[in-house]
């Protein structure tokens, strides 16, 4: 089958948006970055935010992943319930609905917790006390990127501390997010922390990091033993800007349909803001990548209308063609999907539902 | 109950994100802007993509509109499937997929379709075949706007013509979309276009307005039958900036827990561009305005994290606390909720579904 005929077969069988996946790529992306995890000796805990899909998640677990990474708990939950037994929320959780839930996953599953602040603390340890046994705590530091984590080592000692005293919690070790320049912060950062931790007679069986762009930087940290990637599994725009990825490791595109032709330098995509996002990724070029149109740029969005300025392509496209765009931001892109069309080459081989989409609590 | 109480039960019951509308005022909002189009002699055609709930639209009905209007056929067919049985559907729709379905769908309710160019009006066609009657087409013409729509009245009136070859569909009239500037632009082009129809022995029978900022304008156009508002049911901060809404008309808030509070002068929401997404709205503002810190700034995204500045805020909120955020955009935010949790004053009355979420074909 060529491009064409598939172009046609996923319009005509799904309709349009859809969004896309070559699993040849996609294992390629999970054996190259598995095999960069296996080098820097750093096990390889990726973070399924990106694909939300429980068979593509066992799929990095049977390439070598130690388990995964979730950012909610009804991400978690998905996973277990898809069969996933070791599973890290990096995320500070609190709340009585969700420590009951939280409780309720860790006696059937392994689960790792994240905390910043003693609040966060004491209501982990309830879920632990609801699960009958400790729950794994990892502290969350932050070393520039300014969004969770403790500033100072010091608190993260003394969260440690608070952790160790607390019967229905383990202390795990720390979680990092390192932006891509501020290793040498953390690694400062972390040999402070490490040496109050044991001073109060504990010892981290985790140290993490994170993030595709720093794969770069996988072993960097002394006494990393995990890291946290998940773009990596399609790639995006971002990643291809940033010099983490190639064309051809981006794995995902939308497929979409110029439903309008009103002006010889303009178009209307049907896939806006309610399918590509409003998410720029930080580019200043556009809204995701025309693989057919490179010279096209998505300029603006209604929900639903991709507003394309072709005033810079000599080809243009037709009113029923349907193009495929790479994404500016690849996992908000797939949160807005039910399902994943899976491809080799020119051929449909699966359609994956992406059963933790939405999942927002 | 106190709103304190209201947001511990939705923490509690719900969990966080939870975007919660107040029934009172979506029921004054519907009230105010039937009440305009009746005033005006203008029949009221609600825009259902902000809601995507048959329950609401329902109501919009029981109030007094003539009918629906959808912007994805996916959203067409849950509102039939909610017992709605007069929908427009005001976007471009071809391919065999799509074609299909909306046949089957004029079978069983009265839909009216969209065109501004002829591909789209051979596809329409077969679907009116599918269906054994004719399927009402309106013509998308562009007043400035530059999104969808024809950009002369010629080429209106030679889809018109079009139109009436096929016997299998039916000219139903004008479809604009005019910007808040272009009302005297679109008068010149109706009357235009008009006088080239009834040549052709043609007489629209529908001719729409559209958007909650023109409601100010609504009746302006001479002939015009229907207007499409969508975002009046909930309002937003984008309605708060143009005037077309005050603070007590915006239904819709979602109701956030502040999760990390690393330094005095910042904080993270568990809301991020994955719940309150990317779209600002044309505002430089925020993402969401936080009704009880109305000072601090959501500043930044990750997909699970909203970023608090809190350095202009007096009052800084603690980890735990729920705080209510007024989306920029509405329509979007929706779209990423599974649920509504409806409320009157501080009492939860019922749960609804976003039956037509996501539907993005």
């Amino acid at each position: 089958m060529s491009l064409e005929q598939l172009k046609s077969q996923i319009a005509n069988d799904f309709g349009t948006p859809a969004a896309v996946i070559d699993l040849d790529r996609v294992e390629h992306n999970i054996g190259r970055v598995q095999q960069l995890c296996d080098h820097a000796g750093v096990a390889n805990r990726p973070h399924i935010k990106t694909h939300k899909s429980p068979v593509l998640a066992r799929m990095q677990l049977a390439a070598g992943a130690r388990g995964i990474t979730c950012q909610k708990l009804g991400e978690a939950e998905v996973m277990a319930d898809g069969g996933i037994d070791d599973i890290l929320i990096s995320y500070n959780l609190l709340g009585e609905a969700k420590i009951g839930r939280l409780g309720a996953l860790l006696k059937r599953v392994t689960v790792t917790a994240t905390a910043d602040n003693p609040t966060v603390v004491a209501d982990l340890a309830r879920a632990g006390k609801i699960a009958g046994r400790p729950l794994g705590v990892l502290i969350e530091c932050d070393t520039g990127r300014k969004r969770a984590g403790v500033e100072r080592p010091q608190e993260a000692i003394e969260l440690a501390r608070l952790i160790k005293q607390h019967p229905d919690l383990q202390f795990a070790g720390f979680l990092f997010y390192p932006t891509e320049q501020s290793w040498p912060q953390t690694q400062r950062f972390y040999s402070e922390a490490l040496a109050g931790v044991r001073e109060a007679g504990l010892e981290p069986r985790v140290v993490s990091t994170g993030g595709t762009p720093n794969l770069v930087n996988i072993g960097q940290l002394a006494d990393a033993t995990e890291h946290r990637a998940g773009t990596y599994i399609f790639n995006d725009r971002m990643m291809l800007a940033c010099g983490a990825a190639n064309a051809d490791d981006c794995a995902l595109s939308v497929y979409t349909t110029v439903v309008s032709r009103a002006a010889a330098e303009r178009g209307i995509l049907d896939a806006g803001s309610k399918t590509l996002t409003a998410d720029t990724g930080g580019l200043d070029a556009g809204f995701g990548l025309i693989l057919e149109y490179p010279q096209a740029r998505i300029c603006a969005f209604a929900e639903e209308h991709g507003f394309l300025d072709l005033s810079r392509s000599n080809d243009r496209p037709k009113v029923g063609e349907v193009v495929r765009v790479v994404p500016n931001h690849v996992c908000v892109v797939v949160n807005m999907f039910d399902r994943l069309i899976a491809v080799r080459g020119e051929r449909i081989v699966e359609v994956l539902p992406v059963a933790a989409r939405g999942k927002l609590v």
